[in-house]
């Protein structure tokens, strides 16, 4: 068999641990040939990879990033080249495509696979926002990264008296802010999922400094906003420099606390650090999966299917019906937080 | 409601995290009392325990260990105990006792149940075989310490040319040798639910140095053991001070390896690091839910259950299903990990 | 002896051992009293603390934060208030304080030294910018903590292709971003004892990318400025909410790479992060031998003195000359780090 | 100018991090020539080597072993081969020959100085005891990795109440001991140069079990041995497999605590994973360090010298001087922490 893998999408930890792992399987237990496309499907589209043999994924496992490198997908433009991706496989004699990615890539790669393409997708997002999937690789060593940050910033909270508001990523859902929050046993926890009321946030942070607590940590998604109404909210964010992604709930919320609070009050804004770097050995093992069972898809001959752990197994997901909606945090799990906002 | 919460067995990472969850959500949240026994089933049989309050809790979520004690229990010493721990219970007007253990544990928990004390149990084991849950906090923390050891020994294996038997904790189970060797690229991982071949494993350690490579390293569960008649092996294992406890499969498997291959090995036992310190934010999430369920579970007089994960839900399974049988690493787990023994 | 101990300032890791250890050596050997007083120099005006014994102590040692709690000290509101303090003293009977702190902390030292009182400092600072020690505590968890998320954002960077600007603390020396620059191959390191020059930084950047190479790393110490004319920069520094604090270098920078380099460029700003949490091997270490050699100064009668760390030894220098200047990236070092702008 | 570079020994944490600063001090910096021997002295004598350029050292900074290779020198074996190794020099065309190594490494380069050959050595030594050098890297990552297993082992000691007797790297020096028995705020520490005597050390720790503490942590340098009378000792210490490197005075030890104080006692020995893996940033900044002055001695022509640190001075020391003695822990540095034997 011939096998093509390609990385699409953001950084996050445990692609090259999937790569790797489609590479021994393949290469070592099935004696195929394997070829990585460099820069996600602009390689596929471009015709640029290399072989992908033992030696070229030697000590890889625990690197974070991508070898092949990767890149946004524009889906407009992947939809018009839809032929020349089907020209390059023939081409190549290729009998599969590993695409690892997020939602867009994911959509990409069931648009390709409705076209008749041999497509094995496996499933990356830090976010953890993939419906098909009870957890996507990257996620665990995002919430780690958090996790260890807001561990230091409680005592530095606590030595300055102050609140900190600590945003982390998450767009449109609030899992790494959840997770994060209950692992650090964060005060209070916003996400995207449930704009909060501003009164409520400060009554429930004040009331901790009414019972004789000197400090406070907030964790808050990126993507968090607040209830209609209950504070003034720039949504576009945009900051002096004209730049948008400065802007952000935790620099708001901060102001905002702060002023009704009377309490010093900081954002911290953790950023890119929670998608880079070694990947946790939760993550390593479940992206090794991921990539050992895509092979075996492959030749079982599953095609338009995604790679998805449910409970402990791996199973076989069709591709369209993983990119129909997103993952959000449900309210059991958020009450479980025990912030009542 | 008042609640007595206890720990027995062995150190575990997130025990702590339990005993905060408990406290939060039924003081906070519910209005209960809470109770804690020290030294586990010790201090309920003498009626040893002290109030947790939410301060008693304050700053334990991230800390190894717990702040109750803990002791091994004598399931006959229980037996006998039973009527003590019914008098304790009454006398101390407590409505459900949430016992945090291992299978040792959990059956005396069951024991208590079938007597009619109102039990939810809480399941704790870093070896991850308590057949009714996915998972059990504590396993997530010992794998990445585990697989933080091996990352470090395979660039001293690589610059000594060496073979490194790495042994990990699993005395019936090879959950931790599992993981952390896939996570790690182990080169072979020997489990005790597969006596290995010796035969087979030195081929298998041999064939990376034929294909030019300068070292290897097999991680091996402590309770692994050659399959009858493929090598000499000590099973008791006593040393020449007389202590059971350091002999060892890594040790023999070293001596062997070293004179079959005619290569340096060397034995690393990794010991108890893998079972103390602060858990991982995986553990400490699941240690929190737990806590969180056992509760509510209480306040549904649902007793004679275990918190289990099932998926990404917490779910309430029968004690005595949880006790009946071990989880051990099925041949498809091993399959994964590509190590043909 | 009755010995009264005190933490001011910033937080910094490494505060708790130094108490911890001044506890130790002045109650263990030496059978004396020690108290705590709270919030730094406001316990002391205020007659605010508490006994501090063994147990008051116990487990604090790789706790981040102060069990004493801190203050920024006004220097005008202690300078009035010494004879205050000197009352205070008296009637605590104490023969010694040592107050724990960094440049601020110290000058308030020398003020009542220079009153009479008997005054043993400790220096203490993230930024390892006080001229008399080789090293302060808490700078090299700085540095490792800015070196973890360099090591981790690299990968992300590659994977973007971006530059990354990275902003670590230091307002006045370039010591945390020289160090963490050098440990994780940043590509530039800016310092504020050097401004830069843009045009020089621009070409230094490009090329890289001219090179062939896919990202770059750039760090940049929290007080850098550009050479007067080479750059439009914002010193004040406001943003849109009226907050000093979020305007920043490392955005100013950022943006103006990006429109000259014609490269996606990127801010992140570690923040508080870099200040708080378990200390470092190395930063427990020196700071136990402070609190040791704090304890026996005072019973040498060596008073208006500050620990300090020379080569591989602890020594007494006057607090006079440790506040007089800023301990500043020489030259030498900073060529070293092979950055030339 | 032509450089060799080689590295010799056992593994230490940082060898990369020098070779890649020659490399890109002398490349970059000079316009020289590097090539890098394999396997240490072993490569100089077959002339086994590699060119190495910018792309030959990229990545390499943070990774633990070496990638030039190593192996243990014997010096009878070098002795006989000076004029081998003087004519692979010419033959090459070196101009300076930059070995990086332990007390076997320098001594060797002593003799090739002495012989006339162009020499600039690198002390490299987890075990801290090259007496010209304040610190040598890949002490400061063991200490942390000694550190972090003693913070675990704590949590573990704790709840089963146990001594825990922990082994740790020093066969003749007791620095590691002493610098993660202080971090980690160990009960007794044990070192080479002192030997216990055993009623002492019963003594110490009986008091911290009569003071009603349940645990206690003793750290031991592999090196040390009791008093001469003091109990019995095995000195040759071999197992019952003949392995002389089993045995081991933690085992020993914890056998006759366990006896004497009727505690449960258990040895624990961190063995190997103490000098492999990522270096600390403090490693990683002295490493480069060394490497740059190395670099820049060999172009002053000042050859026969090591590079050394003497407080924050990187300084050349004559490699005869270097090699006369080891470094001990001194009489003063014990008594700091704390513990009388």
């Amino acid at each position: 068999m011939r096998i093509g893998v390609l990385t699409s999408g953001g950084d996050c930890p445990g692609l090259n641990a999937v790569i790797r792992s489609v590479v021994h399987r393949a290469v070592v237990d099935h004696g195929d040939e394997v070829i990585g496309f460099h820069d996600g499907w602009k390689g596929l589209l471009e015709c640029d990879y290399r072989k992908l043999d033992l030696d070229a994924v030697g000590g890889i496992l625990a690197r974070g990033g991508t070898i092949l490198g990767s890149s946004r997908v524009q889906p407009a433009h992947l939809r018009d080249g839809v032929e020349r991706a089907r020209g390059h496989v023939a081409e190549l004699g290729l009998d599969a495509i590993i695409p690892i990615g997020g939602e867009g890539t994911l959509k990409a790669a069931h648009l390709l696979s409705e076209a008749g393409l041999p497509i094995v997708g496996v499933p990356k997002t830090i976010d953890n926002d993939i419906a098909s999937t009870d957890v996507t690789f990257g996620f665990d060593t995002a919430v780690g990264v958090a996790t260890e940050a807001l561990d230091r910033l409680k005592t530095t909270a606590e030595s300055h008296q102050r609140v900190l508001i600590v945003e982390v990523m998450g767009r449109h859902t609030g899992w790494i802010a959840l997770h994060s929050g209950m692992a650090a046993g964060a005060h209070a926890i916003v996400v995207p999922e449930r704009p909060f009321d501003m009164d409520e946030l400060t009554e429930l942070v004040g009331r901790r400094f009414s019972a004789g607590k000197r400090f406070a940590i907030v964790v808050v998604a990126e993507g968090a906003k607040p209830r209609a109404g209950s504070m003034e909210f720039d949504e576009g964010g945009k900051d002096v420099y004209g730049h948008e992604r400065f802007a952000g709930v935790a620099r708001q919320l901060s102001t905002e606390l702060e002023e009704r609070l009377g309490k010093e009050a900081r954002p911290v804004i953790l950023g890119h650090v929670q998608r880079g770097g070694t990947p946790t050995a939760y993550d390593r093992v479940l992206a090794t999966r991921f990539g050992w069972h895509a092979v075996e898809a492959a030749h079982r001959d599953e095609f338009g299917m995604l790679t998805a752990l449910r409970g402990t197994d791996i199973v076989m997901v069709p591709l369209g019906e993983a990119v129909e909606t997103l993952k959000t945090v449900p309210a059991e799990r958020y009450a479980e937080a025990e912030c009542v906002l």
